[in-house]
């Protein structure tokens, strides 16, 4: 599929019909720091969802599950802010959000239930909804603007996370553009941070559901940076329909390219999150094969990129594999111990659950390198499973010690 | 139950029958640290434990398992060293511990499989088995000796742990000592880090193997530093019977005055793993109350000992309650977000899922305190439940960065 998925220039407003802007609207203390944009499409769009399964939603999480169930899952407008989580508001809250949908709704004509609403930021303070009523009011919304709105979802991040992909479709180009925002509170589970994706594919929307969510099973939801799972995680995904390809059902032809192409947008992105980690300086892939079941492999895989242990010597370039192991003999994955084998970047350090005599100095050379691949073998099955994390650094602890005052 | 358990001096040697004693044999590259100890019991006890359920236990915890299987749940000697963990180390391992208790066995005329063998440190080395041999024939054991054998088992603990008490069963006086190690990787699950514990009491085995499980589930099974279970947690209770009462059996007069005194030695020695918690500087501990069942008042409880977020705003003094929210919402209990509530140290920060208007001066001088209590209330039905962690500072990572080197 590789060959036939390319990536090209934009984000989210790379696929046809779709416009986007942001402002500084002082949500955010630094003064000129984007925290609210707006997405906007040039017509109701098919889209598909997941969002958090937290006890404790955000208040836009429940809107936009009401808002998608009374739109039949389609979907014109996403309004968000960062600085402000907008959760454990209450009732209060929850009026704030709709009172977002309906500004975008009334500047730009559009049914109120077709405005997706997000927020991040800090939970349990009211939005200061002057600030936002003015700021919804001043965005601008252009062809090229998706770089504007990625600028505007991040929080502590240190960079944005873009990416476009095009790909043909019976004869037709599709493009598929997507962003998304990290940093912290960073363990999806059957959802995942903000990330916003767009298509001008034209869809069916119960397949277009399915293939997100197969999309961030293996993506999104096979990250962590801290094993905290946010209140407000959404991934949206809109399709405009304007490539004027034939209609993308379950069994289509062309189907599995975009399923493909849409991969390629949402592993990027998963990968920029780890690799963006708060305080992270190195990016941990973890492979692990020879798994009982599909299961087993991601539980294995996961608790090695869980381990605030294993995080600690990956930061100090400390090949401690006692650390990988013991973390995968901790994740409930049936296996032998003494079948176990575990590389780094092509090092063997563990055979058959013992150390497999490796040299200490490629070792070293190995765990010095920006981004580490970890291959683990359970020599148990034929399942199969990768997730990304990030070593644990005073970075990390900087950032989060005082970030309420 | 609180009157009639009193603390008194001493540890594992204060009851009956216990003798100990510790050398520094080489292991620990810092000379003159204690990393090889003995406990001896004048005859053989009835024994209760519990292993850790990793799928990668190191050689001693299946050496045990096989120990106390082949002697009927009995056992009369406890050797262990600190520094290496005898963990993936292949049929090497498992030779060196049987070896381990084989060299115990002979030096006091045991059957080697009353003798019972841990060892705690660094995972995927072979043991220095010429170090071992001598230091086991130089050991000396004393009536006095608990304190010894309490510093040879710690590894990256600032202090060590211990505890004794004493109460009365049908007028004789029966004692409970115990000591631990903690500091890193500690997540016990249906097990704990080392653990032993010695009592006169005369006891049948399989009430004393019920009331060790119970007592473990409710104190190191509820205590979290870093998440990360270890390969080689093991609790061990020796029974000497020399305190002369009527056996204990389920529902024999002091029964639970037994395990209540059981309960004081562990609930102790769990706080005192968890307040002493690599680099920590404070102790949590999160009472929640008003779950539907057992299992989600554990769930929410360990939730918020887990969560990273949590721990570094306790560091930093900041009552950042949404981390608490985020952390119980994502911890699969079930509850209603609109009728949480939580309270630290009785500042009542959120009322029915909401801010509650605290005053900050109150919350701050709250947070500033060595040790918390963190209330819960779910609102949702009557189980509750504690759990005990620490905040997450520089010094564990520090502490674990380069720790293999």
């Amino acid at each position: 599929m590789a060959d036939i998925v390319r990536t090209i220039a934009g984000g989210v407003t790379a696929p046809q019909g779709f416009r986007a802007g942001a402002t500084s609207c002082g949500i955010k203390r630094d003064p000129g720091t984007r925290d609210l944009a707006i997405l906007l499409a040039d017509r109701p769009c098919v889209a598909a969802a997941t969002f958090t399964t937290s006890r404790t939603p955000a208040a836009p999480v429940l809107l936009d599950k009401e808002h998608l169930d009374a739109a039949g899952y389609r979907a014109q407008a996403v309004v968000m802010n960062s600085g402000n989580a907008n959760c454990s508001t209450g009732e209060q809250g929850l009026r704030d959000a709709r009172a977002m949908a309906q500004l975008v709704a009334r500047r730009f004509d559009l049914d109120p239930t077709l405005v997706i609403v997000s927020s991040t930021g800090i939970i349990g303070r009211p939005l200061p909804m002057d600030l936002i009523t003015t700021g919804i009011g001043q965005i601008e919304v252009t062809d090229d603007g998706g770089a504007d709105f990625s600028s505007a979802i991040i929080t502590t991040d240190t960079r944005t996370k873009i990416i476009a992909v095009e790909c043909e479709i019976d004869g037709q180009t599709v493009r598929i553009g997507g962003t998304t925002k990290g940093a912290g509170m960073i363990y999806p589970n059957m959802a995942t941070m903000l990330c916003y994706i767009t298509t001008d594919a034209v869809v069916e929307q119960a397949w277009l559901q399915s293939t997100l969510s197969a999309a961030v099973n293996d993506s999104f939801n096979m990250i962590s940076i801290d094993g905290d799972m946010s209140t407000n995680d959404t991934a949206l995904l809109m399709a405009s329909g304007l490539a004027g390809n034939t209609p993308l059902v379950s069994g289509a032809p062309g189907a599995e390219t975009f399923a493909a192409a849409l991969n390629t947008v949402t592993r990027y992105l998963a990968r920029e999150i780890a690799r963006d980690g708060e305080g992270a300086t190195k990016l941990m892939e973890v492979r692990v094969t020879g798994a009982a079941s599909d299961a087993d492999a991601r539980k294995a895989a996961r608790s090695v990129t869980l381990s605030p242990l294993w995080q600690c010597a990956l930061a100090g370039g400390d090949p401690n594999w006692g650390r990988i192991l013991a973390a995968i003999g901790a994740s409930g994955a049936e296996f032998a111990h003494e079948h176990v084998s575990i590389a780094l970047d092509g090092v063997r350090l563990v055979s058959n659950g013992v150390a497999a005599g490796f040299d200490p100095a490629a070792a070293a050379a190995t765990m010095a390198k920006p981004e580490l691949i970890i291959s683990i073998d359970l020599g148990q099955g034929d399942f199969g499973a990768t997730a990304w994390g990030c070593d644990l650094t005073h970075g990390y602890i900087d950032e989060n010690t005082l970030y309420h005052r």
